[in-house]
C-alpha cells in the first residue's frame, strides 16, 4: 500500500494524496475522500514514506578514519566519482580514528536511511567483525580484508616485496625499516611481512635492531630515522612503510650528513603526488587508491540495484616506481 | 502539534505513538484511543515527522570541489571535526570543479533533507549570487568573501604581500610570479594582488613577462617555472600562489641548474605539510584552513541552534613561515 494505491482508491492524483499527508491545499471534497481511503486501509503514511525513502535516498555512507592523508582522501574521491556517476550521493562519517565511533557510524547508517555503506578500514577488530556478522545492509570494506566480507583493497605484501627487491638489486645489503603498526593488517603487518620475505628470499636476516614502528607522518619518518641513526646502526637501505614517513627519513638523513642514495638508499609506499617532485625523487610504489574507491562503490551499487549480493575480495596490484632515491 | 501532544491527549507515551505511526505493536485498545485523537486533531504524521526531521537530522551539506586537495581536506576535516563536536553529521556534495554541479548541489540541499550547508567556493559567479539571495537554508561560504553572506575566508593578498615583502628583504629584485586564474578571487586575483602591491611598495614595478598563469598542481609549477626560464627571462625570487606549484617550480629550476635559495628564492602559500621537509624547505605562509572549516561549522550551527541570522564575514589571518629556501 503507497501513495500511488490511495491515490487510485480515492480517484485522485498521487500529487493530491502527497499534498494531503503533507498539509498541503486539498479541497475539502478530495480531503474527506482522501481521510476515508486512508482510514478504511490502515494506511501508515509515515512508515510508508520511511520504505519509499529506503529505495529513494541513493545515499551511500561512508566511514573513513581521517580526511587528512592523500591515499585516504584519493579513496574518497574515487568513491566519490563511482557513486556520481549512478546517481548516488556520498555520506560521510569521520571518526578521527577512533574505533568506538567506527562502531557507532556503522550502527548509525545500518539504522538510518542511508542505502549501502563503504567502510575504509585501518584495523579490523573482533568488535567489528560481530557487527559485520548482523548487518543487514550491503557493506563494501575498503583497504583491508574482510574475511568473509565484501572487499576492496590492495596487495600490499606484494608492493613491499617489490619494493625492498629492487633495493636489493641496486646493491643494498643492510636494509632498515620504518613500520606502521601490525594491527593494520595492511600497511602495516602486510608490508612488513613483504620486507621480511624479499631480505630471506635473497638470504638476508631480518634485524629486529634494524626496525622501528612509527606513526603515519612526516615527522615521525624523522623521529624513526633518527633513533636507528642513535642506535648506533649502519644501513645502506631504508624502506619505509609510506612515502610520508620516507619524506621524514629523508630529511634526517640530509641533516645527519648522509646523502641519498649515496650512502643510504630510501624507498616508501604510496607513489604520493610529492614523492616525483623531491630532491633526490622517491622511488615508491603506486597503490590504486582511487580506483579502489570507484571499485567499493560499483560493488555496493551491484548490491542495490541489480541484487549481487555475492561476496567478492577484490585485490588490487601494485606498480613499482623506481626513482633517483634508490638509483 | 506533535507526537508528544498526541501522546498528552491520547494518555499515553510518545514512544507508543511513534510504535503506532510506524505499524510497530500497540495494543487494540491504545490504537483506538490514538487513532481518534489523530482524527480529531487532523494531526499529519508525514508532514510533523518531517518538521521533525527538519530539526532532528543534524546533517549539513558540505559541498567541495574536489577531495585530493591538501587544503580542501584540511577544511573538510576541520568541517567534520566541528560538526561532530555538536553531534552533527556531514553529506557530502563532490562537484569536480564543475560550477554546474555546484549549483546542482546547492538546489539539491536546498530542497533536502540537509539543515544547513557548507559550500567550499573556488569561484562566485552571477549564477551562484542568485542562488545565495534566494535560499532559504543556513549557507555558509568557504574560502571566499561572498558579498552579502556569511563567508569564511583568508587574508590571501596579505598573504602573499608578507611572503614577497620577506623576498625583498632577503634582497630578491626580479621576483617572478606563478598565479592561478583570477576568476578564483582569493588563490587567483588575492594572492596576485598581494604579490603587485609588495613589489610596488618597494618602488619595483610587477613586469608581465615575469608571470605566468598555471593550473593548481606540482606539474604545472614544473611547466610555469620552463616557460618562465624559456621566456629568456631572468629572476632572483619566484613567488608561487600556492605549495605545490612552488614544489614544481624547485624541481624544475633544480633541473635547469639553477640553485635555490642562492639563484633564485621560492616562496609558496598554504605551509602544506611536505613544505618543511623539502630539501630546501620551503618558504610558505600558513592559512588556517582547518579552522577556517570549524568557524563555518559553528557559524552555519549558530543559526541553526541559536537563530543566530547576523550575516557574518570572517576574515583569517596567516603566519609567515621563512624557511631555507629564501635564505
Amino acid at each position: 500500500m503507497n501513495i500511488s494505491d490511495i491515490a487510485r482508491l480515492a480517484g485522485v492524483s498521487p500529487a493530491t494524496v502527497s499534498r494531503y499527508l503533507n498539509n498541503g491545499y486539498v479541497s475539502a471534497e478530495k480531503k474527506a475522500i482522501i481521510k476515508k481511503v486512508i482510514d478504511e486501509t490502515g494506511y501508515s503514511p509515515l512508515a510508508s514514506a520511511q520504505s519509499l525513502r529506503q529505495r529513494r535516498n541513493r545515499v551511500i555512507g561512508v566511514i573513513v578514519p581521517k580526511l587528512s592523508s592523500e591515499s585516504i582522501s584519493r579513496v574518497v574521491e574515487g568513491i566519490s566519482l563511482g557513486l556520481s556517476d549512478s546517481g548516488y550521493h556520498l555520506f560521510l562519517g569521520n571518526t578521527g580514528n577512533d574505533v568506538a565511533s567506527e562502531l557507532d557510524y556503522l550502527a548509525l547508517f545500518q539504522n538510518n536511511f542511508v542505502d549501502g555503506v563503504i567502510f575504509i578500514a585501518t584495523e579490523i577488530t573482533p568488535r567489528h567483525r560481530r557487527l559485520f556478522n548482523q548487518y543487514t545492509k550491503p557493506l563494501v570494506v575498503v583497504g583491508q580484508l574482510a574475511e568473509g566480507m565484501p572487499s576492496v583493497y590492495h596487495d600490499d605484501e606484494g608492493a613491499a616485496y617489490a619494493v625492498v627487491d629492487h633495493m636489493i638489486a641496486q646493491g643494498s645489503r643492510r636494509i632498515a625499516f620504518l613500520g606502521v603498526k601490525s594491527g593494520d593488517a595492511a600497511a602495516g603487518l602486510g608490508r612488513h611481512e613483504g620486507y621480511r620475505r624479499a631480505l630471506l628470499d635473497h638470504g638476508l636476516e631480518p634485524e629486529p635492531t634494524l626496525y622501528q614502528e612509527v606513526e603515519f607522518s612526516i615527522a615521525d619518518g624523522y623521529r624513526g630515522a633518527l633513533r636507528l641513526l642513535d642506535g648506533g646502526q649502519s644501513f645502506d637501505g631504508l624502506f619505509c612503510a609510506t612515502d610520508n614517513i620516507a619524506i621524514g627519513a629523508m630529511n634526517c638523513l640530509h641533516y645527519s650528513k648522509l646523502s641519498v642514495p649515496g650512502d643510504v638508499r630510501v624507498a616508501g609506499v604510496g607513489d604520493s603526488m610529492v614523492s616525483k617532485a623531491l630532491l633526490p625523487a622517491l622511488t615508491s610504489v603506486h597503490l590504486y587508491y582511487q580506483t579502489s574507491g570507484q571499485e567499493a562503490a560499483q560493488m555496493v551499487m551491484g548490491h542495490l540495484e541489480r541484487g549481487q549480493s555475492v561476496n567478492k575480495q577484490l585485490r588490487l596490484g601494485f606498480e613499482l616506481c623506481e626513482r633517483e632515491s634508490t638509483m
